[in-house]
């Protein structure tokens, strides 16, 4: 069977597969939420012609359905079709993703005043070539010389020992030894040519991966490189992609997907920097715990279900070779630690980033990417969980809903007068949807206009033919186009949930280190968002709390900073090891009193208005 | 093209093949000694019918061409052809070989008075399963457990890590962990569904390959597999081998045809006794240098080149999984330590199990094998030396040698007044070669009824057909059939050569550490000779010392007795570490006081007479 698809591309596909496995099958990703579950409503495709059998409609509407679109993953070729992929339907893996400008960064180093000093140290040795009297063994004359220079009980892997003959003689026996601070030999390199050495920071996001290489002389970093994390194909969140590793099988599929992304990125990255992948002495990765059990290849089944426990939080100093990440095979791969199943190595090296642990000012830090992870505490004490926001802001579950990409609605101004919005769109380009910061705006501009109530509900006096009733019920239209792009009383729904549960959680975590609001003397805004996000339309929202806007630090990607300084010195190493340790988790999905103040959250911005004067003000207005 | 055998076989082969290779490719594997280079001669096969370009015909005499005999390596098929496979050009490779009867062994064991305490040590766990409330995971959990049973800093390899999961929760966090003496975690079983623990002894011989299979709870020995090691099909001697490995790309060859020996050997082991291939938990492996650095897939190459270098004498405890030894990835394979390029483990075994080392009295301990490997010493001091005797007595170089199986010429007796001799054939069969116990009794024999002179040359007065001109020069014909069997002298040159390196190594060891023959108080004879070997005609060769015969004590296997050893104790893997530090190893290819002795040793029995009284007085009868 074939399959053309209307840009020209001729596809072919086995029979009994459906159209989203097909068009998978031949390297043509359809965004998904739910790994082609036929749940969440995102792969729409148009059958142009051909015979095809539809299963099921999902979310549908008729006017869609009208026009022959269809769900891909619900949808079975049964002859040769031609296919209409919408734009917003494609998945673009391996895209650029604009990251924060980083010169910052070795200044950030710099602020904790320790010295450089990466996972692979170097030594020297000029080793007595093997004569016929003194024909010891190599790896015994290697001990032999380490011994003589003061270093005893270094490891010798397989691997290493199996390229050691052959680089002794190529190094005339003047050598530099790379080994690591815990005693296991990495490389033998020559001593009089000797190249400089580099380290990858690595931030594995459940939506985006980025790779730092840097020069791991100077502390300098080189370049950057960073993509969609390819496991979206299986689903956007942590859960869908645990189920697909635990009953789909595709424990090994996920991981390939990961590691491929990261040596996707290397490509470019040694190559325009001529840089050889032997050079590559040491490799952090930082990422949230199910992330990081992926990239290992290690089972997360038991991540998703009570009482939600890792394999591991702390992991030994595996190789790259295990990890199959392309540089030197012996290269040890340092892993950020992770708190608890739903706290991550990111936010830890997202506190050891952000120096809150350093000071005696109590700190909110809150990560809101894909969750929303928040960590409360100071140089004394630290208090962490895990919020279940979902992936909401990044357009999962959302009708509309999209990542900050082109086309993307990110802010919304709304006249009252004509209640005609005014949009920000990303490229300035048609809108194709809506992103995170747009929702926020909407929604905290539809509830100043009053357009919708306290409840986030569609108040239908409002004189305007934007609130109409929509296939999925009542929706206010933002943009009137080939395709509409509007919120429905359902997305706003979900936006409300995902709002109430990060304040909830910000409330709670305060409450049971017995401390109000006004106790925060800082917050930090890391992650995705942490670029982009209007303040006081996130307080309007209820999302962040109350707290004047001076107080608000936006620090971007915390992950890979902190992955950065890891990579760079043995001290923060340490130092996230302490974090990860000392920080206290609290489960909140088993937490009754997290349930109250998920539910008093629930309301625009909260059912306590004593909570948000400013709010309570402009709502005067 | 097709090749048809006239057992009926029908074979395909490659344009441009020779016909070695294009058996070899149908996995009809020729006798070889040099692997295919024309040289050796053995591999003789007849051209039935069909077209063969015949590039030389290196050893093969007129009769044998006038046959249509041909060297198969020497010989390209240009068309489909009819071969005739003669039985002694068959290389039997996996056929099970005699070992001698091993109930003696855990009495050695015994003797040496040490505890049963194999690599891994076992350790009874009863793990808090984890609660939302204590949610820390599985490998901190496991650490916790173990750091309250006082045991401290066990490492956690990917291997071990990606399995433990599933494991503790299958046996219900009641547990029983292995781990090895030096704290690497192994296994997680079920503490109420234990199961014994098996351990493998291999001795990796240049020839053959033993496998024991054992019960490390009691050291009883469940079961025995030997068979050739199919690296004889690139060639007999290790120099061949490590030739093939490094010039001709091999060492995954190499590698892959003994590991795959030892994975064939575990098959029915484990099928018949019942045992989980999970259960074995470790391996030692016991081998001469080259053996052990091709079974760990390392480079040989500066082995082979002055000043005769090995990777590594002392290995690290890698793993099974790293070996591709299919047992329990995690499984640590302990390999006995060897001493220099051409004494090995095997030898330090064979000391150990000799138990030389713990006696005051000196020794001398000979393994004839494929090579000859010679130490002197007692509990005080250890001096050892290889011989290059090569390996013509397992049949290499001589004419019509063979391996000591079925068909081969094991003992013989010359009646003078006919000069008849009576032949003692293995298995009663119709005379195929001569072995190497064969070519001592041929030899003192011919010597001692004046067949042939000190200097090993056929004495033409004597009077009969026996003698004659054959095709490679004069020769002695011990059977007249279908295919004759006779030494030639050359036949007799090499073997002199070979008893004359092993007397010479004798000889200068003794000089270096200024002893006499009269010091020696015990010989023993260690490797495949040491079942079968006549000491009064070993004696009369001058390839052992002219010593009272009850001084000699015959060992068998001693190699795998010390893997054994080192199986069932860490206070014997220590012992066997020691020996082999403190052996001191001469390097006899390069001295010239060797060479002195060399050339004294090689008559019958010597050119010093005094050094042989008993064989002097039969001479004057």
């Amino acid at each position: 069977m074939e399959i053309r698809l209307t840009s020209g591309k001729r596809l072919s596909a086995h029979e009994g597969s459906d159209l989203y496995q097909a068009l998978k099958g031949n390297g043509v990703y359809l965004v998904s939420s739910c790994g082609g579950k036929g749940t969440c409503g995102k792969c729409r495709v148009r059958v142009v012609e051909g015979p095809c059998e539809t299963v099921s409609h999902g979310k549908l509407g008729q006017k869609e359905r009208a026009e022959g679109i269809v769900l891909a993953c619900r949808t079975f070729p049964k002859g040769d079709v031609l296919i209409e992929i919408p734009k917003e339907s494609v998945l673009v893996v391996g895209d650029k993703i604009a990251i924060s400008k980083s010169r910052d960064l070795f200044e950030l180093f710099e602020s904790f005043s320790v010295d450089v000093s990466p996972v692979v140290k170097h030594l020297c040795l000029d080793v007595p070539p093997p004569t016929i009297h003194d024909n010891i063994s190599d790896v015994e004359r290697l001990k032999r010389a380490l011994d003589a220079a003061g270093i005893k009980g270094v490891r010798f892997s397989h691997g290493f020992v199996s390229s050691m003959a052959g680089a002794l003689r190529k190094a005339g026996w003047k050598i530099i030894l790379g080994y690591t601070e815990d005693l296991e030999a990495v490389f033998v390199g020559s001593a009089d040519g000797y190249n400089d050495k580099y380290g990858l920071a690595v931030d594995i996001g459940t939506t985006t991966v980025v790779v730092y290489l840097v020069d791991l002389a100077d502390g300098r970093l080189v370049d950057v490189g960073s993509t969609y994390n390819s496991q979206i194909r299986h689903g956007d969140d942590v859960i869908t992609r645990i189920i697909h590793a635990t009953e789909g099988g595709g424990l090994s599929e996920l991981r390939d997907a990961v590691v491929g992304d990261i040596n996707d990125l290397l490509n470019p990255l040694v190559e325009r920097n001529s840089v050889e992948r032997d050079d590559i002495e040491s490799v952090v990765i930082a990422g949230n715990t199910t992330m990081v059990q992926l990239f290992w290849g290690l089972d997360p089944a038991s991540i998703r279900e009570e009482p939600y426990i890792p394999t591991a939080n702390f992991f030994p100093r595996w190789k790259a070779g295990t990890s199959h990440v392309a540089v030197n095979s012996q290269t040890p791969v340092y892993t950020v630690p992770c708190v608890a199943s739903y706290v991550g190595g990111d936010i830890a090296a997202g506190v050891l980033a952000s120096r809150m642990h350093k000071r005696s000012e109590i700190a909110l830090f809150m990560d809101i990417g894909t969750n929303g992870e928040i960590v409360v505490g100071n140089n004394e004490w630290l208090m962490t969980a895990a919020c279940s926001a979902g992936p909401c802001f990044e357009g999962s579950g959302i009708r509309h809903g999209m990542r900050a990409t082109e086309g993307a609605i990110e802010s919304i101004r709304i006249d009252p007068p004509t209640w005609e919005p005014e949009l920000g769109v990303i490229g300035d380009s048609q809108p194709l949807g809506i992103c995170g910061s747009g929702m926020i705006d909407a929604i905290s501009e539809m509830f100043l206009t009053g357009i919708i109530d306290q409840r986030g509900k569609l108040v239908r006096k409002v004189k305007t033919d934007r609130i109409r009733e929509g296939e999925e019920g009542p929706e206010f239209v933002f943009y009137r186009g080939d395709r509409n792009v509007a919120l429905t009383e359902v997305d706003i729904e979900n936006i409300l949930r995902a709002k109430a549960a990060i304040y909830a959680g910000v409330s709670l975590l305060l409450k049971e280190v017995g401390f109000g609001l006004e106790a925060i003397e800082r917050v930090y805004i890391a992650g995705g968002f942490g670029n982009y996000l209007n303040v006081e339309r996130a307080i309007i929202l209820g999302m962040l709390p109350d707290l004047p806007k001076e107080k608000f630090v936006f620090l971007g990607n915390t992950s890979i900073a902190g992955a950065y300084l890891c990579l760079l010195s043995a001290d923060l190493r340490r130092e996230a090891e302490e974090i990860a340790s000392k920080m206290t988790y609290m489960e909140l999905s088993v937490s009754r009193r997290f349930m109250d103040e998920y539910l008093s959250a629930l309301f625009l911005p909260h059912t306590d208005m004593t909570l948000f004067p400013t709010v309570a003000e402009l709502m005067k207005k």
